[in-house]
């Protein structure tokens, strides 16, 4: 499975998974009538940057990264991440998640935060959950299931931070206060 | 105290207390560098609707009224509000306040969700719940306050519906154990 950027053609090719998600009002806040130009809009062009996961030429999901809010609330992303219907059960969303928590990184952000994962979408809250979040809270009858009518929706988190330092270089783990030393101290040389 | 929806007029009164409120990163997650055309296109474009409290021909305060989420979670709706400096301490944040709620049941709501109301915030805190919102989440370190740092923020959420049958018509209040059984007492004689 390679992980890479996604192009406009790519977006074809996902466009099917796309809509089967999002009319399955399941899981997603999106209008389920939004057609492609729109979904390419809301998928591509809106986010910081879009990944596929494709193996032998066959695109098995993607996801998104962006901003989950301007200025001072800038240093926290989110992701939206879909993966086609053959796709699942086989580590893909767990693949593209844990790609996303890099890129995060790597692109300053300090957190990422879920603001809407549908309750009873027990997959996606365990994946999410071993993957380092937390559920910081719960928004009583917030989304209208398909099947289960209104359902509540979790907010979860997840501080990016340490585990840069944690999966980057272990021997090398030092603690905040730390660092903050070192910072000062370089910062008092300097001056 | 008159409120009424906001003109484009309006939004160049509005913009000094818009241009305060952002660039002081106390209380908003926008941009504070948005210059006017965006911060238009923000708060009166994009939303719904945009409403402003005035008192003798003088601007108070502004809010604007939109969908939180879009398809399953477009029965959420999300607010901001901006009150002047020289306009604060006399209720003018609450009149926004109640005003918005009947506007969004008017509009269909169900529930109204602010996402990000920062935790130090104790004015803005303080009068949400006393208009009936709860916290239902914590946010850890998500906003980047100009004095404190990395402060929390909370997410606040109330239901609309009962409280619209509360104040159309105290004298017919019903539990919702009573509307239950009328709604299947009526079911049963039609079937």
């Amino acid at each position: 499975m390679q992980i890479r950027r996604m192009t406009a053609q790519d977006f074809d090719a996902f466009w099917p998974t796309f809509q089967q998600i999002v009319q399955a009002q399941e899981s997603y806040a999106f209008d389920p009538h939004l057609d492609k130009d729109d979904a390419y809009r809301l998928w591509c062009d809106l986010p910081l940057e879009t990944w596929v996961a494709e193996q032998d030429g066959v695109l098995l999901g993607s996801y998104y990264l962006k901003a989950n809010a301007a200025g001072p609330g800038s240093h926290v992303c989110n992701c939206g991440y879909m993966v086609s219907e053959s796709a699942r059960g086989k580590g893909v969303a767990r693949a593209l998640g844990e790609h996303s928590q890099q890129r995060a990184r790597q692109a300053g952000f300090l957190a990422m935060q879920f603001n809407s994962v549908v309750a009873c979408n027990e997959v996606a809250v365990t994946l999410w959950q071993k993957l380092g979040f937390d559920i910081i809270g719960r928004v009583p009858r917030a989304y209208r299931h398909r099947e289960q009518g209104l359902v509540d929706i979790l907010v979860m988190y997840k501080w990016l931070d340490t585990p840069v330092a944690k999966q980057a270089a272990p021997a090398l783990l030092i603690g905040r206060k730390n660092i903050e030393a070192i910072v000062s101290r370089d910062r008092k040389r300097r001056s």
